[in-house]
């Protein structure tokens, strides 16, 4: 009989369980990661229930005591599981019955495994969110620290992995900088809506006897607590928009990821990772591979991959707890661990990547410049689509004849407009043309600065 | 010769294009809908350039003029395209030329397609969250206020689609409620990052003719400015953003239309839909289908699709604009239609929903007080686990015998546990069951009025 | 140097590795699971190298001999791994050389890990497969040999969740199990592709050593070779497909579930679950939860979010190999043991449903016969779309007076149209209405009988 | 009343509908694709019912003329659509009434649009999947032509996108035309699961009045019949297949863009779109964007997405007809329109590439040959594993020296190995490098002639 193995819903099944099913059913494997804050989620609601006059002084030390015993269990690795523990919540009261006894039962009055295990997730998500935070944040002081350090270097921007306007170097690091702020941001927002306290919500209708949420949330730290008891035990949200959050974060990482692995080709020959961050071939002796970089980038499907699966999940599921909910877990503790992995590796990439600055400055080109070349038509007076035009028509004289851009005579360039004269011959200087683009948010080296200053305030701001 | 249909990128093209291509390539199908703000965007652009020095006053007035009366005749679907109108920006600024000649030719100065196209789009998607933002207000004060004029309502509560606890129908109408309350706190920070101006970053390195991006911004209504310009004319974090608030917001509609479609079968008989949201069957004469409601359902796929697409589309994308990018507006534009017809629609189901108070009553069954008897116990000094564990042992006694849990004798009651004595008979009151439940967020009448409150704030707040 | 740990690239690397890069990179922890394969593969190619001329016979069989026992040591627990072994491959080897000595080094001549890894990976999923290919099939005939045990029993179809038309339960029944074939075809499929050898493709040339990789095919029962070197190392279509193949199937499955679930609620009363399938609650005494069937349901997100997962992770990969592939075994093991689980609980629960005959009985509503009150105008030479619109007044009349439908008097019938006559009193037999069905397909006992004779022939050529 | 305005479930509704939900409803904007296919169903259920005595043969000729002349407005673009036209289905029956009367009303004997839609749908599909396969084989063929006609064109093939090996041009376009051949044989098999015939389900259960739907199969050339009349209308395998057949398909052509994107850099500068299939920028005079390849990698995102989105829609769906399933027509022709779209633009920027056989030649470096070298010492007797860390150890050596690994003296090189000889000279040559894949599959001149063959024969096999 199902009660003499202890199971939670005691005395009235008849049935045997199917073992598959059993294991199918049981979270422990992966919800014993929530040990700790159950244990902290038991110990405040203990305490609710001590206020409300359910436990007695006496009893709601016993309580205490046994389940800091658990916890030290837990932390000392000499917890042991039992085959009919079939989750944290489960064996954790267990063995507090065991260490305390019969008071052990009053701990869960009025609680409901429902309510229970979305406070433990929330409280474990919002440690987590905390540590991912710390961790988004070191890679952007990384990234914005090499581009204070680089800013001297220019290099081709492109556009449609085409040749498009020469940048510099640390322009490129703070595009991903800035989007990696976002990222921080949009945590933040995710944080504020995991910090609401369900406990007290019961397994549907509420608590009916008399416990203090207010208390509750105090004792625990949350910001707020859950309107409506039905929609807190059965709303994900704040796990699907983690998983949101870590997809779109991985996106913008798979992307400088993608730059990465270009720019480090021979072809490109910009950077080169670290050897700490590349791996070699089992048969290319030469080979020297950016397995980093295409680890992050492929694990954007992943992450992604779990946000869509929990969403499927959810669709369509009547309301309030269904069984179907226990996917989430799964899936936070995976992200997590990848997140936490992406952006420690990330971060190694980007502090130990060398550049070479030759390539860098090798690569420019002055066709790059040809806009630069409408700009000075611009500036005599043509209207922009007109210079734009003329522009073309050099590029396609100087592709014709098989000669660079700025290697067209001014001849031939008046024979395209009159209005070309002796001091065309200052377009062709990348440092100029870089420093044209002064307004915010362009390359020019003001603009960089600004940049920077703009990133490290929000980092304060955060840190504040 | 391509640059003689007048191609934006002029002078250079000697090759024919194929036709398949270049409806492949073109946009001006859907980024029609943006012709308002592209003009918004260009009037914008145009007094910036004046204040730069690169227009004179004259010229800009001229352009001015000129986009209003591009305005018009779309407005009044006048406006005629042409076949080498290949998007909208190309289309307006042609009609631009023929109706004021060359001066039409400056207005594109320093700016791309690049960064005129995003700017377009977050214009358009800041109208069109506001709209949004109003009609899932409207939908949830609809809610609220149905959840206010029923609140003496009783009916059961399920949990994994099994009774569970006596509620009240507010109550399972504020579950809702309070969910969709979420959708517009996440919607006000997708807005945020919306109104953030990316006009001057030019194609990629920035703007080099002083244009000053404060000013655009001021112009334009923003509320600042983007960081850095290459980031800024590729980044679409604000369309995946807006893809996945839709995606979450209609999981959450999707599962109140299940419970609804479910409430409303033959078997449940809680609730039935109005003959507007409903249709009959071709084949069977007696058939009134939810359709309305399974259409909300469905199109919660239909949404995520869009956000899975997009977020596959930006996967590994090298950096700065790619033509890729191209495929974000048919996304938004497709998924705000059918947000915009979803909440009207899902407004109009509740407003019209009948409910049968008399099945609601009819399905409380005495079996879904089995808690209410633990707690009984518990208050007479019973631990919660003996108290669950005795509750049970009735409710498979009832099992056995065949009769209702309510019905089981003092006698038989006392069997299981000596605390039984007379007064467990007002254990079998519904009424006094949920009142039990009045700790915030539980379905006591006190608690329902306490969230119906505390939505009406959000509301008056979101107002503000 | 990283030389002096034995990592297979050997003699180049100067630099340290992170930590935590090491872990990131490694998939050890999970490719474990290939080692039987790992070595199975090993052993074909020595016989390859033995066959060009690269090994003699001797130091074949000297290599046969250490891979045996390194099988050995992995099936009895007694493998040990070192901290360097990064892979199952790595590890292998390491520890063949161990074991017999240089004569290891000659085992990897012009193979590469990714022609031996995607080997590996497709003999473990050929093996994988047929044991899921039995247990669907296990499943499909559980639910065929009920269909034909419960074939008098009728039962209310819906449409739309709405009451339709009476239909034979073992109709509903051989409805899912027709699916399931459908997924067993394609399983079939999916097999024939995985069924496709790599092995002898080198990292992306091809095989510089004169292998036969006909032989190869034949030693390890493959059913063709692929054709392109590039391609067979870095296509994982066979994993895409398989785990669509998963997601599809697990869509049918979550709608069985679904359909099961409310069968199994109080208010449809149709199904019981076995308390094998079943859990309580840890609040609710009388609770008993369709937990399986939730977990079915649920899983069918996970699933698909690999998928998802997966060709996020393709898009946009260079060809060849890249290290993003190495994201397919982790899916690919998850999803495997996913569906084992799921396709055993589902034939448990199948086999042990209790059904409540009785219920289902009276749950079919004369109303439910409103087509066949007008396919009897139909009969007697109104055309169907008056038939329709007659018996529509006629369920209109019948609600309007209360009344069932089939208790309208035969004059009430006739002032919607002459053509009832006294036999109209037939149409009110569930059983003569079902049994009208006999075009195959349809609900008549012939047809079901001809169903369960179409399945049984596709299990008999199955096992063929 | 709804009756007035002639819906086809004709005498019952008494309520309004509300214009956003008729909107909402109604697929008439989309399903109107389907007009041609809807005919010829209908004049093929005529026949059956005609055969089942329910229609004489004067009414049945009179209905296919009326269908023909319905199919003829359309054809000639005179179809008008009524306001009241909710779908296809409604407005050809509408239709075919004012043309020839009540007759008209006997054609939806025994029908249901649940059987109707799904075989106008499997009808429309056989026929686009025809074209698309068509369409596929184009695109191969021409790959397949200028493998054969570039065979002698070596270029340096990549794994991670560092330079691995050479190998023939040829080799990188057969690894993609291989690839799509996968696609065609998966292809066909999703054909024969659409050409399976579910007209004569009716609604759920089947069809009650003898129609033979062998003869409406032979009628309507499919085939086979559907097993199921519950599964069969309300199953959607087929289109999920179809979607996910052409994003993997698009997953394929997704990487091929990639690397064409890659090989088209000014870096690599391997490749050079036609100027059909690229464009210009609004900016930059000098730019020509590989915009067809860029929107080729994008479209596998939308397309997956609509996959996805399906997905979603039927995950937990109850059995049988919702109307969550009419959310499968648009996703099938906006992904048949795609596809059409994208098979042809690859096919011409294949047909129209030019390749800079100078560059390709250029970027081989004997760094690639590190393997040769280790072979070159395999060959000598040395085990492949100290053979790779002696080539490992000249790369190094190399690089430490600042030259090309083939500048290595002899001296040099037997420092590390004394089986180093004069011979070792033959090792730098790429002709000779790649002659060594003689093995199926790899990179030899023989094995790409083998490779030819096989496709072309699977292009026979696929006309035959």
């Amino acid at each position: 009989m199902a009660s003499e193995s202890g199971k939670l819903w005691g005395g009235r099944f008849v049935g045997a369980v199917d073992p598959i099913m059993e294991k199918f059913n049981a979270s422990i494997a992966y919800d014993r990661h929530l040990w700790e804050v159950d244990v902290q989620g038991s110990k405040a609601y203990s305490r609710g229930l001590e206020k409300a006059g359910l436990l007695t002084k006496a009893e709601m030390d016993q309580i205490l005591q046994g389940l800091d015993k658990v916890a030290e269990e837990w932390a000392q690795g000499t917890f042991k599981l039992n085959p009919s523990d079939e989750d944290i919540h489960t064996a954790n009261e267990r063995r507090l019955k065991e260490l305390i006894g019969e008071t052990a039962g009053k701990l869960h009055t009025g609680r409901s495994r429902n309510d229970q295990v979305v406070t433990d997730l929330r409280l474990w998500m919002r440690q987590t969110c905390s540590t991912l935070s710390a961790l988004l944040w070191e890679l952007i002081r990384t990234m914005v620290d090499r581009a204070e350090a680089e800013r001297d270097v220019l290099f081709p921007g492109y556009t449609h992995l085409q040749r498009a306007q020469p940048i510099r170097w640390s322009h490129w690091i703070l595009s991903h900088a800035v989007a990696l702020t976002r990222d921080s941001e949009r945590l933040l927002e995710v944080q504020k809506r995991i910090n609401v306290l369900p406990l007290g919500s019961g397994a549907i209708a509420g608590n009916p006897l008399g416990v203090d949420r207010e208390l509750l949330r105090a004792e625990l730290n949350f910001g707020a607590i859950t309107l409506n008891s039905m929609d807190a035990t059965s709303e994900r949200d704040f796990v699907a928009e983690f998983l949101f959050w870590a997809s779109l974060c991985m996106t913008h990482l798979s992307r400088m990821a993608e730059d990465l692995i270009l720019y480090g080709t021979k072809e490109f020959g910009f950077v080169q990772l670290s050897d700490a961050y590349s791996t070699g071939s089992s048969l290319m002796p030469q080979k020297k591979n950016p397995d980093s970089l295409e680890l992050i980038r492929s694990k954007a499907g992943r992450v992604f991959g779990r946000c869509a699966g929990l969403l499927m999940t959810l669709k369509g599921l009547p309301s309030t707890y269904n069984k179907d909910l226990q996917e989430d877990k799964e899936a936070v503790f995976e992200v997590s661990d990848t997140m936490s992995a992406v952006l420690q590796v990330a971060t190694g990439v980007i502090s130990t990547l060398q550049i070479h600055r030759e390539n860098m400055a090798q690569a420019l080109s002055p066709d790059m410049l040809a806009t630069d070349l409408a700009y000075y038509l611009v500036r005599k007076g043509m209207p922009f689509r007109q210079a734009h035009e003329a522009s073309g028509k050099a590029v396609f004289m100087a592709e014709t004849k098989g000669v660079a851009l700025n290697q067209l005579s001014l001849q031939e360039l008046q024979t395209i407009s009159p209005l070309f004269s002796g001091d065309v011959s200052c377009v062709w200087d990348y440092g100029h043309s870089v420093e044209q683009y002064g307004a915010l948010g362009g390359t020019a080296r003001s603009s960089i600065d600004w940049q920077i200053g703009q990133v490290r305030a929000l980092l304060r701001a955060q840190q504040a």
